[in-house]
């Protein structure tokens, strides 16, 4: 059962998307299926169904046991080395408005493999304020705060004319993945990764789609 | 240049998605561009490049003028008239914690084309209290509230735990459209259409492509 390297980085997205939701399942199933787990119990979960999730392992190496299943701790160990989640990950986020301090107050991105480490502002009034454990830091601080932390991982919460600005300093700040709340497309270095999530469009498509749209 | 109906159905979504990232661009270019705005603006305000805009706007209908360019307001508003967004549409939220509250906030869920109208909670602590000028209602009231409000469209914030018997709830309401943000999938009706926001499995996406990631 070793990891076959070439065949992994052909995993699809959302192979990969639906691997994070398999480990979030397990980790709430470890309670109940503390020894093994089936593909059944996995698709009971999370609604995905059986066949796909074992497709899905399929691109990361062979996984269960004939007449067993998976090895439940097994299983998200594994799964947590493919993301790369079995150490903690640190975060930087930047923008402590009301989402970017509703993220750093969220109980994943407090106590999970995702830990938001220090939070950013370039406004006067936040800078120096204690928000959720953390003091929030002068974004002028950002390289030199990052050579203590070594994040890799950044979150923008800050709006829409600032955020390029906002991801240049982080990659400058050795930055290699973002999670962008802002309502704009970044343009970044090829060797940075973004990932985009902007709810307006999400609330604009789910418009578009409504039964009584007569323009549909 | 009239709304092509059967044409229009085909959109892809991402051509959707953008439409909506067309709109937002036109609301901040319109000062600067009060009378004509040409493709090549669009795409220095919104990364997207000229050809894929107009080739998002054939979907749609024509658009544009020889030697104009795009009238701004006439752009907007048929743009508005497509995502079916120029009325106001209410939208219902359920789960006021962090992250409802954070959204209840966000300028353009107060002041744009979607606004979000009533608040919904099952925490007795929460009913009741005063959140961004909503009062928070208890969800045993959800089909009652809505028989007022007529919202096709609700937003998502409780527990991974609780959201498919909240989704079910909405529905019932008269819900038609759901972004939802509790990471996990939610098994609803063929006519009822949802948008997922899971910013962990994002995160994980993101991790798994650090490039010191060994297991890459």
């Amino acid at each position: 059962m070793s990891e076959r390297r070439g065949y992994r980085s052909k995993a699809p997205t959302p192979a990969l998307e639906r691997l994070a939701t398999y480990f979030a399942a397990l980790s709430d199933l470890k309670r109940s299926h503390p020894e093994t787990i089936s593909s059944a119990d996995i698709e009971e979960r999370t609604g995905i169904n059986a066949a796909q999730f074992r497709k899905d392992l399929s691109y990361f190496g062979e996984f269960g046991r004939p007449g067993i299943g998976y090895i439940t701790d097994e299983l998200q160990s594994r799964i947590a080395r493919i993301l790369n989640i079995e150490k903690i990950q640190p975060v930087l986020l930047v923008g402590t408005g009301n989402l970017g301090s509703a993220l750093m107050g969220y109980p994943a991105l407090r106590v999970g493999n995702f830990q938001i480490v220090a939070a950013f502002d370039n406004n006067r009034q936040k800078i120096g304020r204690r928000l959720w454990n953390l003091t929030v830091q002068d974004i002028a601080d950002l390289t030199n705060a990052n050579n203590d932390l070594h994040a890799k991982i950044a979150i923008i919460t800050v709006p829409a004319a600032s955020a390029q600005d906002v991801a240049e300093q982080l990659i400058q700040a050795g930055i290699r993945t973002i999670l962008n709340f802002a309502p704009t497309a970044l343009r970044l270095p090829p060797d940075v990764m973004v990932r985009n999530v902007d709810f307006m469009q999400e609330l604009a498509v789910l418009s578009f789609h409504l039964p009584d749209n007569e323009n549909h």
